[in-house]
């Protein structure tokens, strides 16, 4: 059966869609720990991050780097945290977060509670910054 | 002035080391989440991991891949959680996280106390697991 992440690449479910390439899927994170937390996933159906290969492990990095960077140029912050846990959804995910301080990155801090317009305009701010460095 | 990472890379200040190619280091984190937390560091010293290139951030994570899945053979976990916020040193590191829930990966959660002898001997495990596996 496939994925909620699937789906959501497929469009059977809808996204708040941050960038996208041949491989892999960018999309807002619905409980974010921060404005622009994002969740980069593999098109390719794989539970485990450390099941990808050395390529497209490198490849996924890669492109969840340009998301990054795109992100924080948009979001107000002063990085973007990485993480990857895993045991929810069988479908491997980096978290991209922005974080002010490292404790904006406890996963168990209470998640926002963002509008629909609210995530529509984070959304589309940081694709158009995306397509305008990436796909231009 | 070399960061604290730089000093451990070149032996100034001793480290439970884990495994070492040309371009990285790896070495037990001596305030652990749980037993095996382990940070990967570029021997470049380089602040914002996002300022790696493409390439290096590639293969810093193919390193830490390998890595990860050495620390997962030896010690009991479902998984390895992967980190990286990068506030406090200025010097680049994914911390590998060893995890049997989401909760575990928890950045605040407290730290165990393991003497020397302990994070001598799960050093030593994985470090012989890593050579054993991709050193011969």
């Amino acid at each position: 059966m496939a994925t909620i992440f699937t789906k959501i690449i497929n469009g059977e479910i809808p996204s708040y869609k941050i960038a996208e390439n041949d491989q892999f899927y960018a999309f807002l994170d619905i409980n974010p720990l921060s404005k622009g937390h994002t969740l980069v996933v593999p098109k390719r159906e794989v539970d485990y991050i450390f099941d990808l290969s050395d390529e497209e492990l490198a490849a996924m990095h890669v492109f969840a780097k340009h998301v990054a960077l795109i992100i924080e140029s948009v979001i107000p912050c002063k990085r973007i945290g990485v993480a990857v846990m895993g045991l929810e959804v069988p479908h491997a995910h980096i978290h991209l977060i922005p974080i002010t301080k490292e404790s904006d990155m406890i996963i168990s801090n209470p998640k926002l509670k963002l509008s629909s317009e609210e995530f529509t305009s984070i959304s589309e701010k940081i694709n158009r910054a995306f397509v305008e460095r990436f796909e231009k």
